[in-house]
């Protein structure tokens, strides 16, 4: 106890504190003594705020915080310039100094050196005091970066007004789509009473610049609209406010009826229109910096304006139009598709679907609605081209949404850098004028200067420590935001800065994390889906473990099209769905031809046989086999990678991290097994390495002997290996082999199914020697023994001898039945 | 959520587990690749059990553990010789491949190959069963360690048969002089439900090869004797014995009267007689194997023989006598010493007291008594000679009595390894025959022929997961058990040993823990009492803080004698006590002689004046002050070494060390100010090198301007700067001070007193900045304002300017008032 107690007055000494990742990149770590030398001798001792406002105070403690944090001292905060150097914060207008014709936009920030009675000051100047406020968190991660302050100008401007994020809360305190946990905002239909969290959420919004926030779910509740919630929604508001972000809510169209009592929420109707302004009216009463609000109509089950023949343009003005007196913005989501489409019409295509809704309306739209328009023509895939809807508004403000959560992209359980793929579609230029016109400009509202636009990220945080459960994938918040505020920092940038900040700035481990980060989208989109495949993920279901066919043949709409000749969704105006057309003719036309069209997006766009040869020359099958092997074996490696950084980091964030990236490992496998087997039969062709459907050292756990356990075919078959598992149907099961290898040290792989409703228990023995044992406590996202549940048991260094016997004792807890699939003995890795 | 899940997942696939301390020197750590290669080359996959006995069961649960821990790898348990090379564990009656002639004693072992049918086997043979769980324990230290097991022939006997532990464990769960929490045996006048933690304890005393345990304290609660406390006892015991741990018991002398009814507790009385033989056989037939019995009596309050007329032997061999039919061991200890005395009297000296008591008694003990005798003739100081009574006994059996417990060596609080101190007493040669008769050899029976004798440590170990509340003290249980074990090993060899297998093998931890652990008595001793001053603290008190008087002019014996003209305690056979006669006449020539006597030991045997020359020529009082800066200097170093070690131990154990160090650092400043102040007022004599009272940039407490705070004075005036401090008398206080220096970055200290009955709050503002709070959590050992209580806050990098107001603000709580001693301002650190 004792010891304990010293502790806790240690951390508070020193500025230590256990790094359980909530302070993500703003942890202040104390710098090297080296690195800590020129910023000691560079930044002044006094801090003088001009101001005392909430956001400048938030200013002025951050900085306090990360000089106190970084460098170990402790600035003096003085009210009027001394007779020193000094750092002097506030807005443009407080320094006279600066050249007379100094105009600085809304949140930008100007990092100077103002020389006053010949002595030179350092000036965080803002456009405004969230300018200022921003300005003082860049100048923070200059010193955590390792930037040199020595001749400091800096004058940045964020490239679009709109940097906001969306969450997915449900009132209840579920996330939609969220890997981290429940709601920093929400719990069971009440704005929740600790709203610290809230608080430091703004604060890691506010370091990347972000300044709105939705804090409710696209699908949503028509409560939140209640007069009841209006004090509820006011306090997360006053938790943000210190850190400039607005707050935004989620609507739901029919609420007119459903919570207002009216018989009609039809957006031509003077009673609607009137409730929606005495609703929103009554919002800004509590809240007059409400950001504004965001609406999901007519899409996957929504009421929308169709019920009344209306236009997605009237039911955007009409929420917009009650908006307008207060400066607030109606988001009105591109993401609109039939999801009961008839698949078996080949002219079919979901990838239309935002385009063909939303062009014809260009111009009909208020100027105070923004269309929320996904990166891609579908969902968030691992690979999609930019939607053709962006380059086709032209009088019509947009925003990109960009998911930050990683829906399609292993839930936080893999790891993926999200910020590569954001880059590829931003930089895309759609042709949609003379000159560039890269989809970040067209989205900022640049190409057809628009007054409002840019960037929403979807990001549904929740209250685990980590936000993300997962410590990698703060990265790609990170990276949107700073790709909102910039988006021509490049990738590389955008991941050194955040590893400096988040993890220190040793050679060795900025070179690693950036080795992982910078390959693991194509790693990921080499063992998932490549060419354009998309995520070859159960889309109907959990959108996380594999599952081939789960996109073909029903209403959600045609992915790949797959069968026993080829595979790929022809889309060509000339023989497919027309979807090429909606593009540009510069960009349509490179689309349209199999001969240009880049591998990366081929069966995106195109329907070939497996033998087609891509650009590299290698086949469409080969290549498919190929980047399964290669991606799983990526992650293998990310794993060895990791485990030399020990010491290199703190204790616990390494360990957390290297379990996520062993689990990845294993399922990794998964992917590479069920993805190449599935086209191995879908096709026929054998894989030219003969690596596909061999597995040497394999032995499925149904031919094992068994005892209480039951021979079950696994859905969809390619889940599992061999297609079929056993499930315990006693109260106890062994299953068991002998072993018929040579003698030496083994390294044994169980895959069994870990589901989420039970703890199954598993014991092995060889030679009736217990060597392991372990519980199935993992929470993964299915009830079901399938690719999801799926999960590799490594144990490292058992001897095996020629007649061993290999037995696993299992037992079954709930609905888990202690699942097994096979077990492989491999060669020792040590 | 789901990352903790994952990470205890991973905690059981990789064997990692957080670094508690709990394990000590047993983590069996992942050895790095390369170190373990050897290692996996040598080992065998097949491991022997010759037996199934608990002890033979742990030795191969131990090599399972260790080689999977280490080495990654699991070995096999098969039941027969296998036809390859395999580890062979059993005792030597096992192996009759070993030569004939191989005979081994209890607890030794041999490691060694043999060959069967030309197959070389690694053996591991005991002697007993127990030797072999030595064996095994030797041979997972070697790999640990980084010794070859190339050619492996290591034959090892234990120096001694009596290797045991004594627990000053109170049945209410407290623990006298135990600093790492409450018992793992008692509780509440129970036995622990819970007992996992006696298997845990038995194992690391197995590892040392400690084989018995005396787990109630020798201030004995006569219920321990209790018909109720027999089954209790058994628990214990069944816990211990897996481990070859005999458990043993502390009973009070006047059990007879207060438990047993009898109207007497007369040693020579038949019905006392008859009464302990009914205890003892009811002990003995519930557990068997019990060790024995611990009694202290006569001593320090504790009823004895003397009350009625009575010897020691008496009182010793009526209750011997009961335990001998069962091969127990009766241990009398010969603490005893009158804390009544006429310190008036300068002729009287409780260190005679030992000797004065026992040596007329040799040859009067039963065979199956072990007088239990404490190091020095004084008790546990940081500087004593070898007790005169360990080379007076010629027939009676012995065992040396070291403190691991650090009752006088800060109380695991300060960092100091003992085993140093210890060899110097164990090799000091007593003279006491012909030829060399070192410590060691007369304590282990060997001078004489003793048919037993030993080493016994005071250990009190508590629930702590430290064990200790300090990880380094962990170094002093595993260096009193190496050196019962064999005390002919160095320092260097066991903390080079416990430090790589406690923090692993890099070069840069194993230099730096050995720097600070080979130095660190020398500094205690440095700043706490050189010369043979002995440790100078509050000896009739919490032995715990200074206080230089303390052990002056009360019953409880001289110590050191300072007044204005001179120090130390003449215990000459010329002119003072006697007690150098009581060393037989080599030694005693020595110690008489000024000229000869070390100076180390000077002010312990002779008294001086301060001008007194030492052998290096400086004088007496120039010494102590030398020192005394010296000391508290090389503590502040310790910690700076230990920062260089982030990262190369594992976060925890690096933080919660050195958060001790700071704290060490603070404490060491107390003791340094405290004794240099102390002799400078007594001697009227200045440091030469004018430190001591000069204190440029402390402000007094005393000296500032106080709102609510009252000046008070502090006793004993040498634990506080300039006698006195403030205590807060109101419901909150304020001091203040006007910083008169020089503008620059400064590092602040604030010396304030943290009692245990109390947690008062700090805020220290800088011309009105609030720069720093705290709150004083920690639970030092006094309820008053004192040398215990005075603590130090650091405060680095404080920018000051001429004219500042440096204020507190203190809010007391409960019996603890805020006290403030002194503010002093340094030149930054950084």
């Amino acid at each position: 106890m004792q010891l304990n107690r010293l502790f806790l007055i240690a951390l508070f000494a020193s500025g230590l504190s256990a790094e359980t990742g909530i302070n993500a990149w703003l942890r202040y770590a104390p710098l090297p003594e080296e690195a800590a030398r020129p910023y000691r001798a560079a930044i002044p001792a006094v801090l003088v705020t001009y101001g005392k406002s909430p956001v400048l105070m938030s200013a002025q403690a951050e900085l306090l915080r990360g000089v106190r944090g970084m460098l170990g001292r402790t600035l003096r905060l003085e009210e009027k310039l001394p007779a020193e150097p000094a750092l002097l914060i506030g807005t443009v207008a407080d320094f006279p100094q600066l050249p007379r014709d100094t105009k600085l936009a809304a949140d930008s920030y100007w990092l100077t050196t103002i020389r006053v009675n010949g002595m030179a000051h350092t000036v965080i100047a803002g456009g405004d005091e969230r300018g200022t406020l921003y300005g003082a968190f860049a100048y923070l991660r200059k010193i955590g970066a390792g930037e040199s302050l020595a001749t400091l100008n800096d004058r940045q401007t964020p490239y679009a007004p709109v940097r906001w994020v969306n969450q997915w809360d449900n009132l209840e305190g579920t996330i939609e789509r969220g890997y981290g946990g429940r709601s920093i905002f929400w719990d069971n239909l009440h704005v929740r009473d600790d709203l610290s969290r809230v608080g430091e959420y703004g604060r890691l919004l506010a370091s990347l610049g972000i300044n709105g926030c939705d804090i409710s779910n696209v699908n949503a509740n028509p409560k939140v609209l209640g007069a009841d919630f209006v004090p509820q929604i006011a306090r997360v508001a006053d938790a943000f406010r210190p850190w400039g972000v607005r707050v935004a809510i989620s609507v739901d169209f029919g609420s007119p009826k459903t919570l207002g009592g009216l018989d009609t929420f039809d957006p031509l109707d003077p009673h609607v229109a009137a409730w929606w302004k005495e609703r929103i009216d009554a919002l800004y009463a509590a809240i007059p910096d409400l950001g504004g609000i965001v609406l999901k109509a007519d899409s996957e089950g929504r009421v929308g304006p169709s019920t009344y023949g209306r236009t997605h343009a009237d039911a955007a003005n009409v929420v917009a139009r009650a908006l307008q007196p207060h400066g607030g913005l109606l988001f009105y989501r591109g993401f609109v598709y039939d999801h009961h489409m008839d698949w078996k019409n080949p002219k079919n295509d979901r990838g239309r679907a935002a385009y063909d809704n939303f062009q014809p309306l260009d111009g009909k739209f208020d100027e105070n609605v923004v269309v929320q328009i996904k990166n891609g023509p579908i969902d968030f895939q691992v690979r999609e081209p930019a939607s053709p809807l962006i380059g086709a508004l032209e009088k019509t403000n947009q925003a990109i949404e960009l998911q930050v959560t990683q829906e399609y992209f292993g839930q936080g359980r893999h790891t993926v850098f999200l910020v590569p793929m954001w880059k590829e579609v931003l930089d895309f230029d759609l042709h949609a004028a003379a000159g560039p016109t890269p989809v970040k400009a067209l989205a900022a509202g640049k190409v057809f200067r628009r007054p409002t636009g840019g960037f929403v990220g979807v990001v549904n945080i929740g209250l685990d420590e980590s936000w993300f459960g997962n410590h990698l994938s703060q990265a790609n918040l990170y990276g949107f935001g700073r790709l909102a505020w910039n988006p021509d920092l490049t990738s590389r940038q955008i991941n050194d800065e955040w590893t400096r900040l988040t993890f220190g700035s040793d050679p060795r481990v900025v070179e690693t994390v950036s080795g992982i980060q910078l390959t693991s989208w194509r790693t990921y989109e080499n063992y998932t889906g490549p060419l354009g495949l998309q995520t070859l993920t159960d889309i109907v279901g959990n959108h996380y473990g594999v599952s081939v066919e789960a996109s073909e043949r029903n209403g959600w709409g045609q992915w790949h099209n797959a069968d026993e000749k080829g595979a790929g969704m022809d889309r060509t105006v000339a023989t497919g769905t027309g979807f090429t057309g909606q593009y540009h003719p510069a960009v349509a036309r490179m689309f349209e031809s199999l001969e240009n069209c880049p591998d990366d997006l081929l069966l995106f766009l195109h329907h070939v046989p497996y033998t087609h040869r891509l650009h590299s020359g290698k086949t469409v099958i080969q290549y498919i086999y190929d980047s399964h092997y290669e991606g799983a074996e990526k992650v293998a490696e990310y794993a060895r990678q990791w485990k030399a950084l020990q010491g290199r980091i703190d204790d616990r964030r390494y360990h957390e991290v290297l379990v996520q990236l062993e689990y990845q490992t294993g399922q990794a496998l998964v992917w590479r097994d069920a993805v190449s087997n599935w086209f191995h039969r879908a096709s026929g062709i054998a894989d030219a390495k003969g690596r596909v459907g061999n597995h040497p050292g394999r032995v499925e756990a149904e031919a094992m002997k068994l005892d209480g356990y039951q021979v079950t075919d696994i859905t969809p078959w390619e889940g599992a290996s061999g297609g079929k598992g056993i499930a315990c149907a006693a109260a106890k099961c062994t299953a068991a082999t002998q072993y018929q290898g040579a003698a030496g040290w083994r390294t044994l792989h169980v895959e069994y199914f870990d589901q989420i409703d039970g703890i199954s228990r598993f014991r092995l023995f060889i030679a009736n020697q217990l060597v392991d044992e372990w519980s199935a406590t993992d929470h993964i996202p299915t009830r079901k023994m399938d690719s999801s549940s799926s999960t590799m048991r490594e144990i490292h260094g058992i001897a095996l001898r020629p007649g061993d016997e290999i037995r696993i004792e299992a037992i079954p807890d709930g609905n888990e039945k202690a699942g097994l699939d096979y077990v492989e003995i491999l060669p020792n890795s040590k």
